[in-house]
């Protein structure tokens, strides 16, 4: 579940939500997430992602890419905009967004044979 | 239990663990993570943090920092060093730290009066 990325610099999109009390159309926001990272993996410049929610809701996904071109060209995705307004209509009590140059990493055990 | 940070640029340090299966000592571990919280907050520098793990045990934890140098000390910090020994040896399956500059955010809804 550790996102396999490559040695820095690379860009981390930190993406923290909390979800509505009540979400309206449960299955339909479960179909698409799981679109969305289906739709993310084949963007040009998608390094993989991570991500996890508690029971009461609240969730951070981080996505990994090689570029802010990259990241930005998700952002700007037709699928994703739908994505993004359902999001703030409908889904999220709250979120925030942060976009990250990623100067550093380790880790344990070692998942790069370079290291 | 969004961190109310600054205007970027800032500093975001992720860390993404997945716990033991089976972990020892969870209730040194819980008051241990507790202490670290409380600890963290007393550091010059550091400006928040937002932490979620799923009923799986896979966890992030995202701690906001106004400089490297901020993030280094508290990585250097006497009890901090001991909570990594025991993460590495006790609690974790495995881990990744990254270190990020934050280069821009956004939310919904606004948090900042400036915004």
């Amino acid at each position: 579940m550790l996102a396999a990325t490559p040695e820095p610099p690379y860009y981390a999109c930190i993406f923290t939500s909390q979800q509505q009390e009540a979400p309206h159309h449960v299955q339909a926001y479960k179909e698409m997430a799981a679109l969305m990272i289906t739709l993310a993996s084949q963007q040009e410049g998608f390094l993989g992602y991570e991500s996890t929610r508690n029971l009461e809701g609240f969730g951070i996904t981080v996505s990994y890419w090689n570029s802010l071109t990259a990241m930005q060209s998700w952002k700007a995705h037709t699928e994703h905009q739908i994505a993004q307004r359902l999001g703030r209509e409908q889904w999220y009590q709250y979120y925030k967004t942060r976009i990250c140059k990623v100067e550093s990493d380790y880790e344990d055990p070692p998942l790069r044979a370079s290291k």
